[in-house]
C-alpha cells in the first residue's frame, strides 16, 4: 500500500464527463489499496474568463482581489470531483488552501508555498477518505487567499506530496510523458521511461512546457518522485527521479527548442573593466532578464557584446540601453527577434567528451550557422536563425541516436 | 455620518458594466460621508450553472460539497466589485464568510447564521475602507463553507447590518420598492413609502417575492431598518420599519396573491377528538406543510375537513393520506390545484372592524366564490378559483381605496 498524490490539469477536468473519468482513475488507485490525495486545476477556460473579468475592470487590479477571484476556479473543481467520487462509492472531501492550510508568503498572484500542514489529511487518508485539494492556491499570513501564478497546480501537487511523504506524485496531463523532443517536429521522438530532475529542469527552462519549472525544482529539493502521464490514454508515463535511480544513463536525453528569445548586439563597446556590469546592471534595474551572453575578443580596445532577452522584454531593453548609451558608450544596438534557441540536455555529458562537438558538426552539416553558444554542466544551447528550428532539432535528434527504432 | 449596509442581487451585478454601476452607487454613499459595507450575490446565472453541475454529477450530492461549489459565485463578485471600487478611488476589500467570520450552524445548503464578528470590519470602515462581503454564505463549526439557501443574500445583509449596528440596510433589486399590489395586475398600484415589518412578513409569506421571508423576520427581531430600492432607477424606495415609525397607518397596506397552493378536502371524517391530530400528524411526518385549515360543523357524527398544501407537496400528501385512510376513516380525498390565495394585509386591521367584511362584499359583488377563509391579526386570506386571481386582486385594490390618483 502506498500513499500517492494525483494531479489533474484543466483539460483533464474540462467538463462533467472528464471529471467522471478522473473520478474513475482515482477509484482505481484506491481499489489498488493506495491512500490518495488529488490536486486539481480549474476547468479549462474558467481561469481565463476570471482573469479577463479582473482585467476588464482595471488594468492595475489589486493582486489580492485577483487572487480572491481566480482561486474560485479550483474550488469549483474540488467540490465537483468530490461529488463524482462519492457517486461511485469513494469517500472523499474537498479542501481549499485555507482549510488545510497551505501557507504561502504574501506575494499575491505569484506566491510561494511556505508550509503545508498534512496532519489532518493523512489521518483521514488512513481511514480511506480521498483528499481533493485545490491546486494553485494557498493562504497568506494576512488570512487572504493567495495564488501561485499560472501553472502553479504542478507546484501545489509536488509540495503536497512532500508534506504527505507520498511515494509518488502523478501529474496527469494531455501528453503521455516526456519525449526526447517535440513529436510534432520529429515523429520518431521516443517517450522516456525515466528522466533525472536536473535534465527535466533544463528541459523545462528551455521550452518543454509539460511541467512548471518551479515544480521540478521543488521535486528535486524535496526528492519527490514525479510521474508525468496521460489523463486520457492508459499507458505508462515518464518518471522524473533522482539521477541515481536511473541505471542506463544516456549521454543526451532530449532536444528542446524555444522561440521566445530575441538577440541583441551592442556594437563597438569600449573594452574596459566594469563595462559588463554597466550594461547588465541597467537591464536588471528595468527587470529585463538576460539569458545567453557572449563577448568577442577586443580589437582597437573595442568589442561587440551579444546576449538574448525574452521577446516580451525586447522593447523595454531597447529603451533602457538607448538611455544608458552615453554612459556605456557603444556605437549601435542591433536587435533580432527571428532567432531560436536549440538545447541538448543530458546528465551523461558530465562524463562524455565530444557531446558539444557532435552538436556543432551536425548543425554544420546542414549549413546552419550558430550565432551564440552557451553551456551548463548538462546542457549545450545554441542560438540559430528561427527558420532553421525544425531542421536543427531533427538533425540533432538523429545525430545523438535518439530516433526510435 | 451613518453606517449603512448596501445589498445588490444577481441582476444588479450581472456583468462588468453593472458592477461598475454598483461601484458608482457605493462611491456616492461614501462621498456623502457614510461608512459602507456591501453584500453581493453571484452574477446572474452563475449560481444556476454551478447548481446544474452538482446535479449533473449526482442527484443526491453531498450538501457540503454543493456549498463549496456554489459559494464561489459570491466570492467572484466580491473580488470584482472591490477591484471596480478601487479603480474609481474607493478603498475597499473583499470578505468571504470564513474570513469575517460569519458563523452558521452546520445545516449545509440551508444554514442559519449564528453569529457575525463585526469588529474588524467596523475598525476598517471607520478608516474609510468599504467592506465587500459575500452574501449567502458562512462557515460552520466544522470549518467548512455553508450556504443559507436560495435568496439567502438578503438575510446575510440584514444580519450584517445588525452585527455592524448599521443605521439602515438598503436592498437594491430590480423593482424599486414595495407596491400595494403587483403592478403587472393592477397598473394603478402605488409604491409604499413605508411598511411595517409585520406587514412585510405577511406579504412575503403570501407571495410578494421582493424580500426573502427569513430576512424580514430577522430585520424585525433585530430592529434593522430595511430599505428596498432599485439598482437601476434613481428613485426613493420603500422603508421597512417598526410600526411605531409609521405615522399615517393605512387600514390595508397591500393585496398579495399566490398560486402556489393546492386545496385538499377529506370527505366524511368521523368527528371525534384526536382526528385533526391524526390527519395533520401524518402529513407533518412526511414533511408536508399545511397552511389554511377549515372544518365544517358536524352532521351525523361526520364532518368535512379542507386545507391547503404547497403544490409541490400535493402528490406526497395524497399518498400519505391514502396510506392513513383506514386509521383516519374518511370516505374520500378531493384535490384541487386550480386555486389561488388572495390576502389583504394591514396593521390598521387591529383597530378597525369591518376590514374582512369589505373583502367579502367586494368579492361577492364580482360573484367570486370564497372556498376557504383564514385570518391572522393583520391579514385576511381567502382561497378562490385560480381563474379569478386578477379579478379578485383588482376588485380588492379598489375596494380598499388603494388605487393611485
Amino acid at each position: 500500500m502506498s500513499r500517492i498524490v494525483m494531479k489533474f490539469g484543466g483539460t483533464s477536468v474540462a467538463d462533467l464527463d472528464r471529471i467522471r473519468n478522473v473520478a474513475a482513475r482515482v477509484k482505481r488507485e484506491c481499489d489498488a489499496g493506495n491512500e490518495v490525495a488529488v490536486v486539481v486545476s480549474a476547468m479549462a477556460g474558467v481561469t481565463n474568463q476570471l482573469v479577463a473579468w479582473c482585467q476588464g475592470l482595471s488594468a492595475l487590479h489589486d493582486a489580492r482581489e485577483y487572487d480572491t477571484v481566480v482561486a474560485t476556479g479550483e474550488q469549483v473543481t474540488t467540490g465537483l470531483l468530490s461529488i463524482a467520487l462519492q457517486e461511485i462509492g469513494v469517500e472523499s472531501r474537498s479542501w481549499q488552501g485555507w482549510q488545510i492550510p497551505i501557507r504561502t508568503d504574501n506575494a499575491h498572484g505569484k506566491a510561494r508555498i511556505v508550509d503545508i500542514d498534512g496532519t489532518e489529511l493523512i489521518r483521514r487518508m488512513q481511514f480511506g477518505q480521498v483528499a481533493v485539494v485545490s491546486g494553485f492556491q494557498g493562504i497568506g499570513s494576512d488570512n487572504r487567499i493567495t495564488t501561485l501564478g499560472r501553472g502553479g497546480s504542478d507546484t501545489s501537487a509536488v509540495a503536497l506530496a512532500a508534506a504527505l511523504k507520498a511515494e509518488r506524485c502523478d501529474i496527469y496531463t494531455d501528453v503521455d510523458g516526456i519525449y526526447t523532443t517535440d513529436p510534432r517536429i520529429v515523429p520518431q521522438a521516443r517517450k522516456l521511461a525515466h528522466i533525472s530532475y536536473e535534465e527535466m529542469l533544463e528541459l523545462a527552462s528551455v521550452g518543454a512546457k509539460v511541467l512548471q519549472t518551479r515544480s521540478v525544482e521543488l521535486a528535486m529539493n524535496e526528492r519527490v518522485r514525479v510521474q508525468v502521464l496521460s489523463s486520457f490514454a492508459d499507458v505508462p508515463g515518464t518518471l522524473v527521479v533522482d539521477e541515481d535511480e536511473i541505471v542506463e544513463k544516456e549521454n543526451v536525453s532530449g532536444i528542446a527548442y524555444s522561440r521566445e528569445d530575441a538577440k541583441m548586439t551592442l556594437r563597438r563597446v569600449p573594452d574596459r573593466p566594469g563595462i559588463a556590469a554597466a550594461v547588465f546592471g541597467a537591464l536588471a534595474q528595468h527587470n529585463v532578464n538576460v539569458d545567453m551572453i557572449v563577448q568577442n575578443v577586443s580589437a582597437d580596445g573595442m568589442t561587440d557584446m551579444t546576449f538574448t532577452v525574452s521577446k516580451t522584454d525586447l522593447a523595454r531593453a531597447q529603451v533602457t540601453l538607448a538611455e544608458a548609451r552615453s554612459q556605456i558608450g557603444f556605437s549601435e544596438v542591433l536587435s533580432d527577434p527571428n532567432v531560436a534557441k536549440i538545447s541538448v540536455v543530458g546528465v551523461g555529458m558530465r562524463s562524455h567528451a565530444g557531446v558539444a562537438n557532435t552538436m556543432f558538426r551536425a548543425l554544420a552539416d546542414k549549413a546552419i550557422n550558430i550565432q551564440v553558444i552557451s553551456t551548463s554542466e548538462i546542457k549545450v544551447s545554441v542560438l540559430v536563425a528561427a527558420e532553421y528550428t525544425e531542421l536543427a532539432v531533427r538533425a540533432l535528434h538523429t545525430a545523438y541516436g535518439l530516433d526510435g527504432a
